[in-house]
């Protein structure tokens, strides 16, 4: 784990701002207008990558390359770049480009720095509406249209109380699909559709679950640091760290976390 | 059919705009608040009526009551009250009030104006992200965070490139979810959890086709308005008008309404 000094936390919130900045711009140039164009990075599932998110990602890697050379930098769109100070910056330049082709405003930038452990500090944008989640080194709030506001997740619930979410209703494979189901149904609520938006909901606390799985690194390293800086807790589907994504568990408590986390299991 | 003048049209435009302001204080006065109170209307499903629901309709009633003494209205929370003028004021205080409820940023405030065929103007308004979408009486717009602009559906495009939305997984009755998936299987592109602001996304030329059932008239009355002044379509799925709601069918143009109501009845 790196020792960081305040000024240095300080320089690096600064850093990711100045990233989600310029990631907003780069976006919103071409949210909603017509033609985009899209290409098909798998062939079996529908994941377009657009010009927009290249190009997102490019402005956030000039900046990095001009602020922070010595720190290492994995991206969706360009992938890894070594560094020599320990610290990596993990970055979405669009998590949900299947919410932002459909013009919805539940996409996000994901921007986040990790040391050998995880992340220390990360931003879920939503440009679209001008909201921005941060959270680590102190730091748990929202910044957005209505004004900025301190981040605090739900205290305990039962789960036959909670509202869950998850993006795809498939979840994944089938026996993933069955485990969410069994959390769904004790749930009250079961809502879909959120991509990286429903994690800053838990961090806002406006829900309690969010089950996913298949994610990427740079898909949740993000949420965890806003998350867990809200008091939140984001696992694997077994209870350990997961930095690294894969099958994701993320909640507003540790109360309710056990209870999900042993439907899922059940 | 009520004729009416230029001057009389820009009242009931003017009209529409007042109502929607009041119902965006209301709304966002206890947006995302804790503790927001929540009453079940109905035991098997989950629909709160929240505080922020009554108070909404409430300030547009007083709105209609001094400046269109003469309309009639039905409102969601508080039904019907006649009117002499032939123009009835269809009101959804909040549109997605479990999407309200988890803090997403896709419910609505639906305000129109029918005559006896039908809505003549409507209003989706998003009260967060301070973003409105209006159409009728030669009007088709969205007024949001990065501006004023015309709103115009997609054109025609085969239903496998098409996008799809709808809010809820099951749709409806079993064999609802069946008549829905037949065109989800056909299409690209299927999300959910949007509520109303899917209609919106249609009119706005960002996906193709909403499917939804079990709606009533104050769900659609606005969205009929909006995408059919921005060039769309919105029937039954058996393709009659469907101003009291029921199973709706919206899509972008008469093309892709055609290829996805065959499967629907297929």
């Amino acid at each position: 784990m790196t020792v960081l000094t305040d000024a240095e936390r300080a320089e690096l919130i600064g850093t990711a701002h100045e990233l989600a900045d310029a990631a907003r711009v780069e976006t919103l140039r071409h949210f909603r207008a017509a033609g985009l164009s899209a290409d098909n990075k798998e062939t079996e599932r529908f994941d377009p990558v657009t010009v927009a998110d290249r190009a997102s990602e490019e402005a956030m890697r000039a900046i990095l390359a001009r602020r922070r050379p010595d720190d290492a930098i994995f991206g969706e769109e360009f992938g890894a770049k070594s560094g020599t100070s320990g610290l990596t910056w993990v970055l979405d330049p669009i998590d949900g480009t299947r919410g932002y082709l459909s013009g919805t405003p539940t996409w996000g930038v994901l921007i986040s720095v990790a040391d050998a452990v995880g992340p220390v500090f990360g931003i879920i944008d939503q440009p679209y509406i001008g909201e921005r989640f941060s959270g680590g080194f102190g730091v748990a709030e929202v910044s957005g249209p209505t004004g900025t506001t301190r981040l605090q997740s739900r205290p305990a619930r039962a789960l036959s109380e909670a509202i869950l979410f998850t993006t795809f209703p498939e979840v994944g494979t089938a026996e993933e699909g069955a485990a969410f189901r069994r959390v769904s149904r004790a749930a009250r609520l079961t809502r879909y559709g959120m991509d990286c938006y429903a994690y800053a909901l838990i961090a806002a606390g406006q829900i309690d679950v969010v089950i996913e799985s298949g994610l990427q690194s740079y898909d949740i390293q993000a949420p965890i640091a806003v998350i867990e800086a809200a008091g939140g807790i984001v696992t694997d589907w077994q209870g350990n760290p997961a930095p690294q994504g894969g099958q994701i568990l993320a909640a507003a408590n540790r109360a309710i976390h056990a209870e999900a986390m042993a439907l899922l299991n059940g």
